[in-house]
């Protein structure tokens, strides 16, 4: 928050399309600094989330409408559920402004630039981005200013994209606190493939495994939960809506990293069968030099 | 800590064979309070430890051999790892007092009354116990006071185990602050199996997954890591030696809960591979409930 660089707002009118953790927190942010954007607009699924986000005080208007809410704002970004986003580019694209940005927070980049990307009119700027920020909670209350705090925003414009758009959305995330970097599409894929969407797909079945416990047992997993399992329920209290996108949006990259997963699980009971506590030991050392460099990187 | 119901130690002299986070925990306690024994015996593996041990000022004498240190002791905890609980026994039962308890903090339970109980003289109480706590350090220094308030400790004493014994070191554990169940050996190691042998196997594993992947990759699952990954590491800082004797000894229980398991993720693969939204909502949902019910019953 520290580094106002330029006290003129980045854009007119900013309009967020979903206002969840990141939708929200950006607002906050927008509100909280001033120099995001003149004029915030959201639009949501539900009059509810939009009656919420005026109480909230955390934008200037809402609308139901997302075509409605995107008309004339030079900024648009989409913070729902990638699912979402191939019908919302459908019935934004004709409302938007000629020279506007069109950018968005999805956890996927591949699919979003696949669903988004052809129709998106040639005079709008489409900038896909990802703010790899998170916590458990959802919904327009979920957000803080400090989110992205520290945090990285990979940006992954398609090739010829206008570099003065790019450059913008870049001072946008840096506004917010966030790190920068671009990256390829795909290449971003495989990479939340294996640091977000596996360990995510991993913690939603675990606790799936422990709840089809016999009954006494699954009693007892909440009660001794502090001895391990705990940490993976955190992760695992996330946006149901949310992360079926994301999985259903980032197939191959996620399958083969569980693949890859599987056959490491499957060598490790193998390990554990036939008592070969040489190759338990090396894992063991090897997942302890691994927290010791996100410690030295300041990422633990 | 609160709870000083009796002025009066339970052990004349208490001896810790292995010091690491458990048995520095209960010396430092016992050195805090007072009233779990009139004198604090430690025994380590090396004398460097042992030195430590007098540096913290944790223990009133050290013993490099563990049946020295045993001698005139009326109560005996193994606080190593369970993979060298026979020899230990072996080693501490000819030199144990008649009438002493012997008890061990050991995270397996079937394995220790294998190991442990036959080399255990008639004249002496054979107690297993499990404090279900722990953080991802290890080693003298890496005890605390607190380690053991607001969380379990499971007794698994065998059929015919002296009550009197019993009730002692339920008490002791309830001054370190522990909650105290008493649960069937078998039963005891399928719940570990499932609430914190399986997610640190499954931690391990996921570590050694990102680490082959090839170089780009792996410097960017240390710098993407709070998306997720992050979580995942700090359970898998763990003990190599410790968390192998736990894998190998608890064998059975641990095996059945990952072909579980991996039966889950196999079905979660196909749901994403074909496109089966409301299987992964679904899951999702389920993790949700559990992270609530975690939190209601103040374990989150």
């Amino acid at each position: 928050m520290s580094d106002v660089s330029s006290p003129e707002p980045l854009f007119k009118r900013l309009t967020l399309v979903g206002v969840g953790l990141i939708g929200s927190s950006v607002a906050r942010i927008a509100k909280h600094r001033g120099d995001l954007a003149s004029e915030i607009v959201v639009s949501a699924r539900t009059q509810k989330t939009l009656d919420r986000v005026m109480e909230l005080g955390i934008a200037d208007r809402v609308e139901l409408d997302p075509g409605r809410a995107v008309q004339g704002a030079d900024g648009v970004m989409l913070c729902a559920p990638v699912g979402a986003f191939a019908d919302l580019a459908a019935a934004i694209a004709p409302h938007l402004a000629p020279g506007a940005i069109l950018t968005d927070v999805g956890s996927t980049k591949v699919s979003v630039i696949r669903d988004v990307g052809p129709l998106v009119p040639d005079s709008v700027h489409f900038v896909p981005a990802h703010p790899i920020a998170g916590t458990e909670y959802s919904g327009p209350d979920s957000g803080f200013i400090t989110l992205f705090e520290n945090r990285w925003t990979l940006l992954t414009p398609p090739p010829g994209t206008d570099t003065a758009a790019v450059a913008k959305i870049e001072e946008l995330w840096r506004r917010c606190g966030s790190m920068v970097e671009t990256m390829e599409p795909a290449h971003h894929d495989r990479v939340l493939a294996i640091v977000s969407h596996l360990p995510h797909l991993i913690a939603f079945t675990i606790c799936g495994t422990a709840d089809d416990l016999e009954d006494e047992s699954r009693e007892e997993v909440l009660k001794f939960a502090a001895s391990g399992f705990r940490d993976f329920t955190r992760i695992a209290a996330s946006d149901p809506v949310m992360w079926r996108d994301i999985f259903l949006n980032n197939r191959d990259a996620l399958l083969e990293m569980l693949a890859r997963f599987m056959e490491d699980a499957q060598a490790m009971a193998r390990a554990v069968r036939w008592g070969d506590g040489t190759y338990i030991e090396d894992k063991v050392k090897r997942s302890r030099a691994i927290r010791q460099s996100l410690i030295e990187l300041k990422q633990a």
